[in-house]
């Protein structure tokens, strides 16, 4: 029986608040953000107190075009530190390795790089070569997570093996993803218990990355965070892929640690936040309830909020249909 | 130790879903819907089986003005009727009374009304008057609720001895009402079970009613409700005061029971919100956010929405003064 940790008006300090606005975020634009942004981005997440600041992708420049995508799609070394320069801040800096799109012989050691975090995102077919990925930058000096994507859809008892495998591997944190949005409290309540029995006996913490299809991201963060897990993604106003994440300006009211700061927030987001609002689409909409419900991937109500398609009924016929 | 009611794949015969996007809409719009609408409304809840719908409020003319404030403030009897009918379906309507503007003398007995349902709005203060209306009410023959509001600004034990009093009335069903959108779902988890201690041991149901400051309006309505509240307030996309409500589109996606139908509710979203959403202001916004964690009454914040004022710094550093 899963217990609570802490209380709703006291601290935890195993919690990390854990920015993806650039990396999720720029599944949105491709990755173009300006300098500008990310600078400013990365100034509100020191003054804020934020824990790490996930500042892209490390794709590889020969796997992807560098003309469509934007230079946090590749994270390379001297991009970074013309934002962040040595980094001598608290705030650690973390990338986002993708199995199959990242090279691992492109990225330093540890002691070369400003980053201090590389995070692994895989499907659970992946996981032997996310967990060589792991192994690397383990061994290269990084702090590494593991984020099994698209669980909801996976069958039987695979989570249980691969939760297995990872336990085995130097991880340090094993995320919680919900890819497709589509998972309610109660199964967060679930999988935070699967996860943290994993976890805890290896010495390793858990993490939720969640998403906003069923404006349940925030809600499915708490319950998370309640029961014990520790890393806790967000975005700034859940800027993200299609309905958006945990907004950071939800988290930070909930949590009691004086070292987080609200107003270096809501600075960042009046300043940057409410024109970008102007340019972009995301946040919990109709098409991405209906797939949120339907546990699918938001791909088609991407689509559709794109085409600014507002024929509902349409869209839910199309994504129900028999494909018995 | 509270217990789960029913499992998140099976049917709960004793929940209501409660339309109320009329009554909490109108404080939006201050009760300008056309008939049209409206009439577009009732027709969509009879088509996806709701269970209630609560058509305005039963303020007295006498008390406010029926220049300034649409007829769904007053529901007279026959403007009701213009829109339902006789209302030969299996969609109960409701009425709402606010303590101090409805006169209890103006309201017929239920035999020669379509209101199925009068559910009574009050202030912790006003409880005494509240239950001279339900009483009333109920001798008259209608089903009643007692809504009580801004519990999260009660003082001490005071809810504890409005709920006592409550138990001894005749209500049906006694509503936890997040007023200031300022509940956790750990919050309405204890909550729930006070009122559902109170109801059950005298025969009453338990409703909830949410308000989406936190974004956790329908997180709110599903803890209440896995763990035994009935009554199910929810709002076409939410619309309602300030941040709004828990939108009818999240709760029906959840829903198990075949008689819940879920295409009116898309159809009516696309041809009725869709262009409003052009007109009027509601939802999850910073604004709101801010009140929601101060646990204040969000009128600041619905000032900052209507003034397009986007200077949230500011606005936080107002509704954080001292006033020790």
């Amino acid at each position: 029986m899963l217990q609570k940790e802490g209380s709703i008006l006291s601290v935890r300090e195993d919690l990390r608040v854990f920015d993806c606005t650039i990396r999720d975020g720029g599944l949105v634009n491709n990755y173009h953000f300006s300098d500008e942004f990310v600078k400013a981005l990365y100034d509100m997440c020191v003054s804020a107190g934020i824990d790490y600041m996930e500042i892209g992708k490390n794709v590889s420049p020969t796997v992807m075009s560098e003309e469509e995508y934007g230079k946090w799609n590749f994270c390379k070394e001297e991009d970074i530190r013309s934002i962040v320069g040595e980094n001598n801040t608290k705030l650690k800096i973390a990338t986002m390795a993708d199995v199959g799109r990242t090279i691992k012989e492109e990225i330093p050691p540890a002691d070369e790089s400003v980053v201090d975090m590389i995070r692994v995102a895989t499907y659970i077919h992946q996981i032997p070569e996310a967990l060589e990925l792991i192994e690397d930058f383990h061994a290269k000096g990084y702090e590494t997570t593991c984020n099994i994507m698209a669980i909801s859809k996976s069958f039987d008892n695979e989570l249980d093996e691969v939760l297995a495998q990872v336990a085995k591997s130097n991880v340090d944190v094993i995320y919680i993803a919900d890819s497709f949005g589509s998972f309610y409290p109660e199964q967060i309540n679930k999988l935070t218990d699967k996860y943290l029995d994993v976890a805890k006996s290896v010495g390793k913490k858990v993490g939720i990355h969640a998403h906003n299809n069923l404006s349940l991201a925030y809600a499915n963060t708490l319950e998370a965070m309640v029961y014990g897990t520790s890393y806790l993604d967000v975005t700034v106003s859940g800027l993200g892929r299609g309905a958006g994440n945990c907004a950071m300006e939800l988290l930070l009211g909930f949590l009691k640690n004086p070292k987080y700061k609200y107003t270096p927030v809501l600075k960042f987001i009046q300043d940057y936040i409410v024109p970008l609002e102007k340019e972009l689409d995301w946040g919990c909409s109709v098409p991405y309830i209906i797939s949120g419900h339907l546990n699918e991937h938001p791909r088609a109500a991407m689509k559709a909020r794109d085409n600014n398609d507002t024929n509902y009924v349409e869209f839910y016929n199309k994504m129900t249909e028999e494909y018995s």
